[in-house]
């Protein structure tokens, strides 16, 4: 039986669906009519509840996927088809130490922070007091507060903190990534990797030169690219109208010597 | 200082590669010339060594993706593009127990393991015993064992074992996926997740349709495209020949009742 | 100097773009603004002439894939991404005799009247009055009108007219293209080209089987993705948000006996 | 029946396949064992044939892909999943005078000429004369020198001739297209088209630059990619290995005032 504070998904589709955090009474209001919590709190994970309109919802327990989709954004945010590639191609596992810079909206900060438990840590950068009060709400809403330092600091000006060093891997999510490099091959571990996400080429072109001459190796640049294939009664075709750019991730291993 | 007993990706570039647990002594030899053991005990992460060639190697830490990929192979396995998406969207996380059929190369139990570390659980099942036998070496290779419980089983005929249930996610890697829906639908718990993957349009629609009858919501089928970028001094383009399908992917959640 | 019944493309950006056949006189009105006739007649193709708001739009010459897009729309049209690959893959010239079924809007029908001028033809089989009478006067407006015959027919029942016979490529855009695919092949010259467009697997895989049947070889089918790629001053990168699937393209040629 | 001069293609599968103009008498030796000519001249297109080995061949008709994917290479050649793009967003027809700047191998010369028939002129400009040479090679092969006139001479230090001016569409294909972009509008009709096609995106971005410059609206780039799906018994699903990048193709119309 579902009982309060538990995370759910509440599914009718993919544009009607809720991620809440139960409360112990009230109503939940979605654009096909209202639920009450009190008929929530006896159902489980699987089972069905209809609005007082009589649409139907599924209780779904939420992926990391959709948790990370869910948060309150003040930013744009990076999505699961970068973001699952990030985490394989770098250095992220049970009790690692790793760095973001910018936080944003906080939903990359949601995966590390996931994959990092029980004893890892992510240190979270940015510069925004705004972007990062947000955030931290972001993170404390989902239960995933004690595995996130935050920082408001600019990373450009002033560098990483000295004690935030050893570290995993660095994610960076800012404007201007080429200007962190050097700070970032620093706190680094040897051998290690560093990851950067931007929309534009131009921003690729000056990171990847930047990591050359900073002391970065298997400098790798993707694109990557999802599909949503409808199969349906009528026939299966690929969705007609899509997401068709996010960002380019660039992918680097730290050297400890200069190329 | 590396040790024995450290994994290392010696690397030159993607073409010469090398994934290896250091012994204490003797020599390795590389498309590029020959390494001596003795050599990279004196190095660390980080580090660049030469073979006696004079062809220079970077000693880096593999990730995640490079440990799978270097798995010896006895079948197709998981690429990090879709097995990213594949974390991402289901439910698995430090302390998950989730189940794996076919267990193929190993490939993916190893990223399964790794996530679920430390005190998570992988209960892998495959119907062939030379694939299963393969599959432990490669496990066992990266230090992943204890996080991993193999059974050597048909589970088209014989179903899961009773034991394994409460399960938060199943991953499905079969030909004839939609054999083994009702027995994965008997194990998972309530609004979980499932994925499966195959590589054509007929076996998704079959495992569609059985879903939908079995009693799963939410199910949804993806392709994960990735191109790599070249950033060089001639010029940034798109890589001209490469990978351009491996599967597809089909997630679903378990709903309690048939729909 | 413009001149009335010149074919014009009024074009602001790819969201406010007109094609006009100029009248004597009078005012056009556009999202922008009013235009006087009278004005764009003092001008050139290339010229730039404003709206009474002061916006500006350019005289552009149209392109056929311009005019092709303009059609007064009653179904969904080809897109010259997939049209492109269409003329070049079959046998299409200045002289050729090609059958299209069914005709729809008359899309396809004005860029294969385009390139059989000046004394091909194009045989056009549409079943619904209705849509043909648009049809004809789409072609009609933009003076191909001497290169298409039009045949209301319901070819799956009646097939092709006999005298439509030797002809060099047969043009499929129907929801079942198997049940003309005998038509087809006994209209077809030995060796020359058909070409079916289907957005749905099933439709193709059902025309593939048909095709092996009655007697075509080389029978390929292929996907057009096409990309637009922003350059800016803020910086260059693909559109985010775009088509992401029209139709699957099928060929086959013709072979004298069954395979 | 077939007879000498023609044009077929050898068709066993796309990997052997043989663009063949007939001759009198003799053997054609293909990867799949010898066929004699004179058996060939007693069939007619849409046949099959056997070579001494037992292999069969289909006598296809080429379309005019076939053809120009068929040059004798000198260098990269446009393909037609590009090429068809190029021909619907720009200004060919049936006699239509168009300018191509390098001429290259010949492979886009051939398509152009093909659609500006009966009557309309290709201009093919190559600084290269080995290049040049091979490409009237390919252009006569086909039966298409009398829509083609070349000219051997570098366009980035002596422009165009001035008597090819009034110019429907200009292709530009060279390593530094900005360098002909002056040049091309003067040649060029007041808001016509012109295209050029590059493998980079510095050379997108340059060229782009210039066009804006020198007088040009309506500026574009695209890119155009093909999946092949493979149909077959054991199942659907596209390609698993392709080309994956070949050029951007950029598209402007020329302005009479600079913008």
């Amino acid at each position: 039986m579902l009982k309060p504070n538990d995370l759910i998904l509440l599914y009718h589709n993919e544009n009607a669906k809720y991620l809440i955090t139960l409360p112990e009474d009230g109503e939940f209001q979605t654009h096909k009519g209202i639920i009450k919590l009190s008929e929530i709190l006896q159902k489980d994970y699987g089972d069905e509840i209809s609005t007082h309109k009589g649409e139907k919802f599924f209780i779904l327990k939420p992926t990391i996927a959709d948790i990370e989709m869910k948060v309150k954004r003040t930013t744009t945010i990076v999505y699961p088809k970068d973001a699952g590639v990030m985490l394989l191609k770098t250095h992220i596992f049970p009790g690692a130490k790793v760095v973001e810079v910018g936080t944003g909206s906080g939903a990359l900060t949601i995966l590390l922070a996931n994959f990092v438990r029980p004893n890892g840590i992510v240190y979270s950068y940015e510069i925004r007091e705004d972007f990062l009060g947000n955030a931290k709400e972001n993170v404390k809403r989902v239960g995933l507060e004690n595995n996130v330092i935050f920082h408001q600091r600019d990373v450009v000006k002033e560098g990483f903190l000295q004690e935030d060093n050893s570290i995993d891997s660095v994610y960076i999510d800012l404007p201007e990534p080429w200007e962190v490099i050097k700070e970032a091959h620093r706190i680094l571990k040897g051998g290690h990797s560093l990851v950067s996400l931007s929309p534009n080429v131009e921003q690729i072109q000056k990171t990847f030169r930047t990591l050359e001459l900073i002391g970065f190796a298997r400098i790798k640049v993707y694109e990557i690219l999802e599909r949503e294939i409808l199969v349906r009664y009528s026939g299966t075709r690929p969705k007609e109208f899509s997401i068709t750019h996010t960002a380019y991730i660039l992918f680097a291993n730290k050297i400890n010597k200069k190329r």
